[in-house]
């Protein structure tokens, strides 16, 4: 094989995958990974762990060291070293060593950019004040480490993945913690009733959660900053953590005049080539292809940037792999919940316009007579004519991630809902139950699918057509806690004797608590000649539609 | 649609299932649920737990009551009533009360056998002792529980799913344990290798284990019995459970004289329908298809039996489902491990000539920075040339269900090991690790059948070639507690540098830890004009294809 010079610029994740995966492709070519930190492979994914504390030791956040890198791979690592231009035609990167000052060049047959992505500052007055953090790096997490050693009250200004991870991590530390978010939700990448839970999981930790909430103005007040809202409303904290989410690192990539993408990131084809057929590039700034809607996304994952480059590697060393592709899968932990998700979500498909159906459900994490199990509340995507899986989400306290896992397989290899009626999961009572919840998606999915029960959702409950009528089927126990306004009530058990109170003029939309009851009374209904259907996910999936803290609905 | 008298004999997972299904496809149907106990539809998985205490209250146990069943789908629930004869030329079930003795007809347009199945006792001397007792239904449960509580010491006879868990139920009660398998591996669904950690997890929680053990007679004795073994030892025990299989409950369809399948079970089809096409079984007495090797098999499991009740509802009622075979997705908690498998093992391959590779990788449950990141042990199975993934199993204390139902679907939609490589899974560090296990096991049978890798495993080291010689990549301090005999060693960091000490006529059988240090070596060494392979798995697979603890392994 020929070898080659490879200059590798980004030493975390898919940098120092991509110049490992290089080594092993050609164990007699040059390559050199450049990093302007002082340090390569850091556990950026573990940074709000240490500063809340879990992870004690700094050390731990450590992958590997340029020395260790250095020694088994023979890789030139070099540290604190910037790429500050790339010369095309010359096929050289100028370096600019910022320990001494000294700029020089480095010839290249191959550059793998992997420069990653900055943390966004919006131009909102008083940005620039020293009060303001963002997380990105070790250093940055220094900085915190030392704020919050002095400050009593924070403000995270963001609800996404690290606004939440800060969030829990300041509480942990006993800091007072004010989370900020202009939209109705956190985690914006979920759809709205599946963020809910963690609203009210925030807030029973002792997070102030303010969401619809712009910030106009940050102002430095004594030994602290005032931040003035849109809404008319201040707070006054002693720092502000800002996680309003990241932007493409691109500036290398502009200079060298390398094609960016509609969304701002570096252009690349499934090759990771970008513009430059010589030049490739990996992980959160490069824009790549969105598996389930087959448009352009900068997704910032860890899991894809490995992936990148690794192919980006291949592709130097004569290999074809191709990337197929993100399918956004991706988990949070939110205090005691997880939220995770893959491929579609229902605001995507709305927005481009995919046709999907969408059923909830919600149940046990595993065997309910075993200790420990916690609900699971699993939403999932569909095409309504092939019955293809097209994305799903779940929250829950456990097994989020395993439901999740399975379903970004079937995602993946473009499984239909037939198929997760069948699939064959692991089953002890200390993790699942006979039916898993993967299953039931697809026994409710398919239900829908056979046309042996018709669904409606919460949506349809608040603009009720003149011959619908809302019937409630739980227990009178249940209903005292709650129920839509306006229905009527038949507990299940008593449905067949009181069919005399039905009207076959009428469509009833049936609530339960989760959907199961209403399923059976659907089917009941519907063979007594009574129009029928089933609020999917029950009484649950209402109050997570309108914001409410299902914790509160009891179970029958 | 037409309205039927369906007669369901065997009120648990099965045949609970298949009445309820049957009464939502007819709601006007008769529909008639037999069970010869008191009870019906118990949590069957849950009585070790009760018996050890993790289930504090026997009343958790009970899944639904006669009267739930009745009231809410207006089945007609007979408890203690055996269905004593099938009359298939009158189309009537003999049914006898156990209660009063009375025995009396019920016709039927369709029967659904879920007889279950029962434990099998082997015909040694003494076997009828009343000390020597089975867990199958509640009422055994009950009898445990009171035999345990006057006596210190138990024999657990079997080491199987339930042996297991009787094993560690027994513990938890503070019962001097003795679990006897006269095979040399405890979990005979498993590969050997794999049992290996169980083996050192009951030894470290108390369990005296007797692998290789055959009893050849049971005695009586002063509040006991004595155990005698083939091998000529003794041991002396208050009660014994018998755990060493099941066999299919067929009285009845004998009786009605319908068809067995080879393998003793009732033979149905696809449609779970028996050679009397008014008559279906399902669940554990049914003989169904193995969907890895296309063989008749007996998968004594609830979640196929949900599914196979299912269908045969269906059936009845006009439906064309069709149960596509059993994979043997399993799990078992063994104390603090967990023990997982999903489609073909390595003993089945061989036995049907089935042609595979296997690999072996050992990662971190999630990111090892991360609080209570334990190992996870792989083993997966693909087919050599088209990459298809054909069975995995796992062993571990976190992760091992999640690995497993990601690893059951690959092997349902007939995914390869490329596809594991491309799996997008959820990433945190609470959760799992950026390229998680599954990927990694991909990686490395990709690695394997792209020919960018060779292996050997750990026969090979036993019976080596002449030109072979067993190289030992780790570090000195790694070595001191152990390396396969006659290895010479030279750490990974000092290979390159080394070269001049190996030999081009010979080939390398590379071992490290886990198989990664290995991997690059055999990178560097093939490059340079060595052959070499890596010993897949690394020392890890080697202490546990040794029966060794790899606990005892120490991390470089």
């Amino acid at each position: 094989m020929k070898t080659k010079k490879v200059i590798v610029i980004g030493g975390v994740a898919g940098g120092a995958g991509a110049a490992a995966r290089a080594r092993r492709l050609s164990e007699a070519s040059e390559i050199i990974l450049l990093d302007r930190n002082p340090y390569i492979s850091f556990a950026n994914c573990g940074l709000p762990y240490h500063i809340g504390g879990t992870i004690s030791k700094r050390d731990q956040l450590m992958v590997t060291t340029p020395e260790a890198m250095a020694q088994r791979y023979r890789i030139d690592v070099r540290t604190s070293s910037e790429a500050i231009a790339i010369d095309r035609e010359a096929r050289e990167v100028e370096i600019k060593n910022l320990e001494t000052g000294e700029i020089y060049r480095e010839s290249y047959d191959a550059v793998i950019l992997s420069p990653g992505a900055i943390p966004m500052r919006p131009p909102i007055d008083g940005i620039e004040n020293q009060r303001i953090l963002s997380l990105r790096n070790l250093d940055d997490m220094d900085q915190i480490i030392a704020a919050v050693g002095g400050n009593q009250t924070a403000a995270v200004v963001g609800g996404g993945y690290i606004g939440l991870e800060m969030a829990e991590a300041l509480r942990t530390r006993n800091i007072q913690t004010t989370l900020i978010e202009c939209a109705p939700q956190v985690m914006g990448t979920a759809d709205p009733e599946m963020a809910t839970p963690l609203h009210h999981e925030l807030i029973r930790n002792g997070v102030d959660l303010r969401l619809k909430e712009t910030i106009t103005a940050f102002e430095p007040i004594d030994n602290g900053l005032r931040l003035r809202f849109e809404s008319g409303k201040t707070l006054d904290v002693g720092i502000v953590i800002l996680a309003i989410g990241v932007r493409p690192e691109t500036t290398l990539a502009v200079q060298a005049g390398l094609q960016l993408g509609p969304r701002g990131g570096i252009q690349i084809d499934n090759a990771m080539q970008t513009s430059d057929p010589s030049i490739y590039a990996v992980g959160d700034a490069a824009e790549i292809n969105n598996f389930s809607t087959g448009q352009p996304a900068l997704i910032p994952l860890a899991g894809p940037a490995g992936r990148q480059g690794r192919i980006a590697a291949d592709q130097i060393f004569g290999r074809d792999s191709r990337y197929v592709g993100t399918q956004g899968t991706a988990i949070c932990k939110v205090f005691d919940l997880a939220i995770g998700m893959t491929g579609l979500n229902e605001k995507t498909a709305r927005r481009e316009n995919i046709l999907y159906e969408k059923i909830y459900v919600h149940m046990p994490s595993h065997a309910s007579y075993y200790p420990g199990a916690t609900s699971l509340s699993l939403k999932l995507l569909f095409d309504p004519n092939s019955g293809k899986v097209l994305g799903a989400q779940a929250v829950g306290a456990n097994g989020v991630d395993k439901r999740m896992d399975v379903l970004a397989v079937a995602v993946r290899a473009g499984l239909t809902v037939y198929d997760l009626e069948e699939m064959e999961l692991s089953y002890a009572p200390p993790f699942g139950s006979a039916k898993d919840p993967v299953n039931y998606a697809g026994f409710v999915a398919g239900n829908v699918l056979r046309k042996d029960m018709r669904i409606c959702h919460t949506a349809d409950l608040d603009f009720l057509a003149p011959d619908q009528v809302i019937l409630d089927v739980r227990s009178a126990k249940e209903i005292a806690t709650g129920t839509p306004a306006g229905s009527v009530h038949i507990p299940l058990e008593q449905i067949r004797e009181r069919l005399s109170e039905l009207d076959q003029e009428k469509e009833y939309l049936i609530v339960c608590r989760v959907g199961r009851r209403a399923y059976l009374c659907c089917r009941i209904l519907e063979q007594k000649g009574f129009r029928a259907r089933n609020l999917t996910g029950g009484y649950i999936t209402y109050m997570h539609v309108k914001g409410l803290d299902a914790k509160k609905c009891p179970k029958h």
